[in-house]
């Protein structure tokens, strides 16, 4: 049996996705915990290696396991074995074929920032507090300009092995609620770091350091040294993944 | 100069507000933070001794010190030497005379459980996961059973040094948001754990346990020993304090 798995995931006290000498990860815990439930070494294949610090409100896998329990049963049961920092959501039956890291069409990230002087202690593990105010209507038009299917190593951090730097990207979109500012990003891939590499150049826009006529040049020179800073990776989460 | 000080704090990681010897407080890291702002020991009065794992929108305390820096500077100071999961939001000066516990003229906490089969990771440091789905419409009832000037014998844990028993519960208000029910009480005063033993009662009616009317009988018999269980911490956040 071919089985996708759904989770969501507070990254906080994680290594990232992907099973690394270094630190705890989420695939490692989830296969751990599989193995408990399965009686066998699993391995899965995650959609997106999302890295240290960052959340999920749906990362999808797959793994080939024989198993008697009931197809809808399985997030139940591996919830007794995984931490509630990990929830498995949801668990069907795929064809032989599926893969879940090669298959998606789309992906959606959100970012969130806290705009205000003082950071909240409930929101403080998934947002970037940032203390200067922000002009959200230039953050707007420059996200804006983002999109489409372009070159974006300008938003690629170095030690990157994509095949190619061309990737579309369907939606950038820059909403304030209150002192919350969310950042929307849809696009068929991204490369390592890309979310982030937007979020933080759209802060520069925001806070005057770049014009929304400097973000074009940025991408059309492709150097990743004239865009702003890596956001942090709390703020950042997987939103949604379609296949 | 006397100052008051409003924090918010996600309680996870700490032995409640009182300083103790057996582990972290809030009170504590807060005198340490004061200390290094002002350079001498502070010892801070509080609104409330919030029990390990609870949390706080709003707690106010009172401190005596002379300082230069300008009183509404306070929380932008002392927040460089806070943890991220405690924010001094507010201070201002006040008379001589008053007292952040003595003077508090109403308390309102809220306390929230997540009603469905798996627990979420974005809320599960903020929520009591309870799977089994609960009656929301007799924990209504129940709860307006509840108000009223009282002796709440029967919703006090042991180890109280209350000199009276009494309280004025004025609102104990059940509400439904989709998984999440909320519920807010507002009193002059509240007994140790007299929250979460509402709480636990409440949820006791909602499976089923209790009826509405066994909840009155219960008060009337002053027996903590028939009422629900004391629902875990981190559910519950102090709302408001009204001086």
């Amino acid at each position: 049996m071919n089985l996708k798995l759904t989770l969501k995931y507070d990254g906080t006290e994680y290594h990232g996705w992907q099973r690394q000498p270094n630190g705890i990860t989420i695939q490692e815990i989830l296969e751990d915990a599989l193995e408990k439930v399965m009686k066998k070494k699993i391995t899965v294949t995650g959609c997106s290696r999302t890295d240290a610090g960052v959340h999920a409100l749906m990362h999808v896998s797959n793994f080939k396991c024989e198993t008697s329990i009931p197809v809808h049963k399985i997030p139940l049961v591996l919830n007794q074995q995984l931490p509630e920092d990990i929830r498995a959501v949801d668990c069907t039956l795929e064809e032989d074929g599926f893969n879940a890291r090669y298959h998606t069409k789309e992906k959606t990230y959100r970012y969130r920032i806290l705009n205000c002087e003082h950071n909240d202690p409930f929101l403080s593990r998934f947002v970037w507090h940032y203390p200067i105010k922000l002009d959200v209507d230039a953050m707007k038009k420059a996200a804006e300009s983002m999109v489409g299917e372009k070159d974006f190593t300008a938003f690629m951090a170095s030690g990157s092995s994509a095949k190619t730097t061309v990737r579309n990207l369907k939606r950038v979109e820059v909403e304030k609620d209150g002192n919350l500012i969310t950042i929307t990003a849809t696009a068929n891939g991204f490369l390592y770091n890309m979310v982030r590499i937007i979020v933080g150049t759209l802060v520069y826009v925001g806070n005057g350091k770049l014009t929304v006529d400097e973000v074009a040049r940025i991408l059309e020179e492709k150097d990743r040294t004239l865009g702003g800073v890596t956001a942090p990776p709390q703020g950042l989460r997987l939103e949604e993944v379609v296949y």
